[in-house]
C-alpha cells in the first residue's frame, strides 16, 4: 500500500475486500439514496452545504467571484433534512472503522440538541451509523440517543448495543441506504 | 453620501428614513425571528449554509483548516427550512428596492421546482418578499407563485398582485418577521 501524504489517510484502516466492493462513502451512498427518493416521489431530502465562514472574496472578472479565505465553522445543526410523508425528517450520519462502538466525539453536542429540539417540534430524528469494517449501517433513533447520554456515563455507543437498540438499513445496489423502509415504523 | 469602491453598492438605493429606523436586513431579521422561535419552543427553522465547491484547503497548523479557494454554486434548494407544529417548513427570502414589481429573476427556477416538489409531500412552502422601499414583507404561498408562473409570460410579480394574492407579515422590534402568524392560517 502506498501512503500517500495526504490527512485523511491517518486514521484510515484497510479495507476488506467486502467493504471495498461497495467502495462509495456513507454520503455517497446517502446522497444517490435521496435522489432515487425525489425522483421516485418518495420524499424530498437534502444534504445541507457544510457551514463556512467567507472572510475574502475577489471578483477576477465581472460575473464571476472567487472565496479566497474561508474556514469550516462548527455545525449547529444537522447534515440532512427534508420532507417525507409531510413530515419533517432530519438526520445526521457518520461512519466508523471502529468494530466495536461508535465514538460520540464524532457528534457534535450542539446537533444532538438540535435533533432534540426538532422531534420536540414533531419532527423526525434519528443517526445513520455506517461500521465500515462490517458494511452495516444503523438508524438508530434519537430517543433511544437521549436514553442513552442521559443514563451512561461512557462516551461511546457500543457495537452490541446499536444492534439491539437500532435497526439495521437495508442496502441495494439502487438504493444502498433506505432508510424509508425504517422510517415507516415510525409514522 | 461617501461612495466606497466595493461591488455592493451598484444597486443600492438610498434608504428612506422609515428604512434607515429599522436598518437590517430581511436576512438578518428572519434569522432574529427564526431565534425566538427556538427559544420560545414555537418553531425549529434555520437558515441553510450558502452552497459553495471548495477547490482548495490549506492547512497551515495542524488543527487548522483554511479554505483558499472555493465558488459560490448555484442554490438547488431554497435558504430556509425547518419544522412547525410536526411539519416541514421551506421557504425562500428576497427583497427588491423595485416599487412596483418583484422580479422573479431573483428566484432559481430549481428553487420553485423544488419547493412545489415539497409541497407535494405535504410541506408547508413559501416566499418571503420585502419591498424595502415600503418597509413591507409578504408571505406568499408556493400555489400563488406556481399559479402565476403557469398563467402569465411575464417575468415579475406586480406589486399590486403581491398585496392582493400575499399576506402583510406583522413586523415588531423582537420578531421583525413573524410569519408563524401567517402560517396559521394554512394549517
Amino acid at each position: 500500500m502506498i501512503g500517500y501524504p495526504t490527512k485523511k489517510k491517518v486514521n484510515q484502516v484497510i479495507k476488506t475486500a467486502e467493504s471495498a466492493k461497495r467502495g462509495m462513502s456513507l454520503e455517497e451512498d446517502i446522497n444517490q439514496s435521496n435522489q432515487v427518493f425525489l425522483d421516485r416521489h418518495l420524499a424530498n431530502i437534502h444534504k445541507k452545504p457544510t457551514p463556512i465562514t467567507i472572510v475574502k472574496v475577489d471578483y477576477p472578472s465581472r460575473n464571476k467571484a472567487k472565496i479566497t479565505e474561508a474556514y469550516f465553522k462548527i455545525p449547529s445543526t444537522t447534515d440532512y433534512n427534508g420532507v417525507y410523508k409531510g413530515r419533517a425528517i432530519d438526520f445526521e450520519a457518520k461512519e466508523t472503522a471502529n468494530k466495536t462502538s461508535f465514538s460520540l466525539s464524532n457528534i457534535h453536542p450542539h446537533q444532538i440538541k438540535h435533533m432534540e429540539n426538532v422531534k420536540e417540534h414533531g419532527g423526525l430524528c434519528f443517526l445513520i451509523l455506517r461500521f465500515t469494517s462490517f458494511n452495516e449501517t444503523y438508524y438508530l433513533n434519537i430517543d433511544k440517543l437521549s436514553d442513552f447520554t442521559n443514563n451512561q456515563v461512557r462516551k461511546s455507543l457500543p457495537y452490541a448495543w446499536i444492534k439491539l437498540n437500532g435497526h439495521l438499513i437495508p442496502y441495494n445496489f439502487l438504493i444502498p441506504v433506505n432508510y424509508l423502509v425504517i422510517l415507516d415504523k415510525y409514522l
